[in-house]
Order: structure tokens, then sequence, then C-alpha cells
């Protein structure tokens, strides 16, 4: 029998999927399920839905809350918080795509985090490569290699194919987890997903 | 020592209203915190933010997958929820101006859940008359007494204070809840809502 697995969609610009990508692999190994990290890009699924940019940009009040909310949130798990110093929503392209180099190497998770962490706790800018440059090199991985991977055109290719699959499967927002057909929205719906799985 | 306290901010055409508002009675309770039901109107609200309608009909995906979500969520609640016939959103505003009046006689909590059941469970149109003197009957009020007094000025006139206290407030979405300044969105957050007002 196949072990049950989740698909864990999230972009590195979405807040929500901060919490949601440090919490995630313990959950889901307590739960015995088996997590597949789906990086994916906002800017399209957004655009799809007539928006040029966050809906927390769009709509103050919502961006307010979700401010407040996430906050709340890190608290609840003990991670930093704070807005990265750039204008919303931050560029995650680069980062993605090294994700995806990463999927293939083992090291997806682990970068993920890292990411997360400098976005939306030490406010770096994670499309600087520079930045990208720190967090490879502290999980241990040859940078220079990982951008080359991550600049092929099936690599990019990989990350559009997400981004698309993505929009077909009716994701809306990030994080997403789905489940075969079955598709929960945000963070608050993490252990609804793994239960899910594990019907 | 004053009893801590949440207001819940609710609107009758609101799916995620509909499982608030048959447990938030119960788990307030059983919290020792005491609630008091505010209805709104969200079309002001989401007039605001540049929305002639529903988000759930202006975004179809987020529509389709907010019936699935609220399926599930009903599931787990035991509540059985079918979508109106009728084009959403539905027409909450009698239903409110009368929820209202039930505030001061103290009905408005059983108004409220019996107008939700009759929306999302029965198939029924609040905007009826028929309909809602039929829940009013079943909750021993005299309807044409209620009707009366939903019609005064200074009633509607409360349901406008409510609704720009609402937006005042940061509400952007039902159902949400405050105490004080601090706002929670979503029937998901009620729990913490709840947790919150006894800190």
């Amino acid at each position: 029998m196949n072990k049950p697995a989740i698909e864990f969609w999230y972009e590195f610009a979405s807040t929500y999927s901060y919490p949601a990508s440090m919490r995630i692999a313990d959950l889901a190994q307590v739960a015995g399920v088996a997590v597949q990290w789906r990086p994916f890009l906002l800017g399209p699924v957004f655009k799809a839905q007539g928006w040029h940019t966050s809906p927390f940009v769009i709509y103050p009040a919502k961006g307010r809350y979700m401010f407040r909310d996430v906050e709340r949130i890190c608290e609840s798990q003990d991670l930093k918080f704070k807005l990265p110093p750039l204008e919303p929503p931050q560029n995650g392209l680069k980062a993605a795509r090294l994700a995806l180099v990463g999927e293939r190497a083992g090291w997806i998770a682990d970068f993920s985090r890292r990411v997360y962490i400098a976005n939306f706790a030490e406010q770096k800018d994670i499309s600087s490569d520079v930045i990208l440059t720190e967090i490879l090199r502290n999980i241990g991985v040859e940078p220079a290699t990982a951008f080359a991977a991550s600049n092929l055109p099936e690599n990019k290719e990989g990350l559009r194919k997400n981004t698309e699959e993505a929009i077909a499967r009716g994701i809306f927002g990030a994080p997403s987890f789905t489940v075969g057909d079955e598709l929960f929205w945000g963070n608050d719906r993490l252990e609804q997903a793994i239960a899910w799985a594990k019907k």
C-alpha cells in the first residue's frame, strides 16, 4: 500500500505559507503522511482573477488584518514575523526555480523553510542572488551549480507547469493543500488536509 | 469584574456565518464568555472594497472552493448544507432588521440560527415575509409587532450603524469576531476569539 500523501502548494511571497512551511514536515511525519512540496507563482493566479497584485495590497482592510492575524499565528508557533522592508509582494521567482532544483536533489524542504525565514523573519530580499547564495551555502548546496540548473529552460518550464496545474486544479491562493481532487486552502486547513490523506 | 465577552458580526447571506452561528452559543457558554450578536450587511462592506456582489460570485474558483469547504465543515458539525435555489447572494436585509428587534427583546440568537437553517439547510427564501413570519411564530414571537418594530426608522438606522461600525473597526467579511480592538475573521477563528476574550 502506498503511504498517504498530500501536496503542499506554496509561493515564497505568501505570508500564510510561512507558518505552514515551518510546521508541515513535523505534522505530516507524526501522522505518517508524505509531503510533496510544490512551489508555484501566485502572480498568474491573481491575474486570472483580475488582480494586478496581491489582494492584501488591493484591499487595505484585508491587508491590515492579515498582518495581525499572521503575527498572532507566528507568536503561537514561536516564529519571528516581520514584513520585509520592500514593497509587497516580494518576488519569489528565483527562489521558486531553485526550489524545483532542490525537489530533484532532495533539499527542497530545507531550502524553502530558509527562504521563508529570510523573507519574513530576517527581512532579507529573497529576489537577491546574494541572499539565495547564502541560503544554498547554509544547507550545503553548491550555489553556482544550483543556479545554473535553475535557469535551464526545462526547469523554468517546470515552474510554469506547476502554476498551470495549480490553476487547473482550482487553486486560487497559498498555501493550498491537495489530496487527489480534494482542495484545502490556508494554513489553518493543514491539519484537516493531513487527516483527509489518511482517510 | 465583568464577564469576558466577544462580539459576533454576521450577515444572513454569508455561508461561513451559518456554521459559526450554530456553534458560537455553546462554545462561549462552556468558556464562560458572553456573546453579543451583531448583524450587519456585507453589501456596503463589499462596495467599499470595489465589489458589486459577493467575492464568491466574482471569483468562481473561490466560490467553488467555498462551497466544498463549507460542505466539509457542516458535515463535521452534523449540519445540513444546501445552497439556496436563488441567485447568490441572498438578501438578508429584512432578517437583519428583525434580528435587531430581537436583540432588544432577547430572541436574537434563536431567531438568527433559524434564519440560517432556513437559508442554508432548507433552501428557503429568507427575504420572504412568509418565511420570516413562520420563523418568528416558531420562536413564539408575534410577527406583526416584530415586523412593525423592524421597520421603524430608528431600527433601520441601527442596522446602518452596525454596518458603519463594522467597516470602521476594520471588518471586511463575515463572520467576524471582535474582542475590543482585536479582530478575528472567519468561522475557523471562533475558538481563538473566545480564548482571547478570556485573556
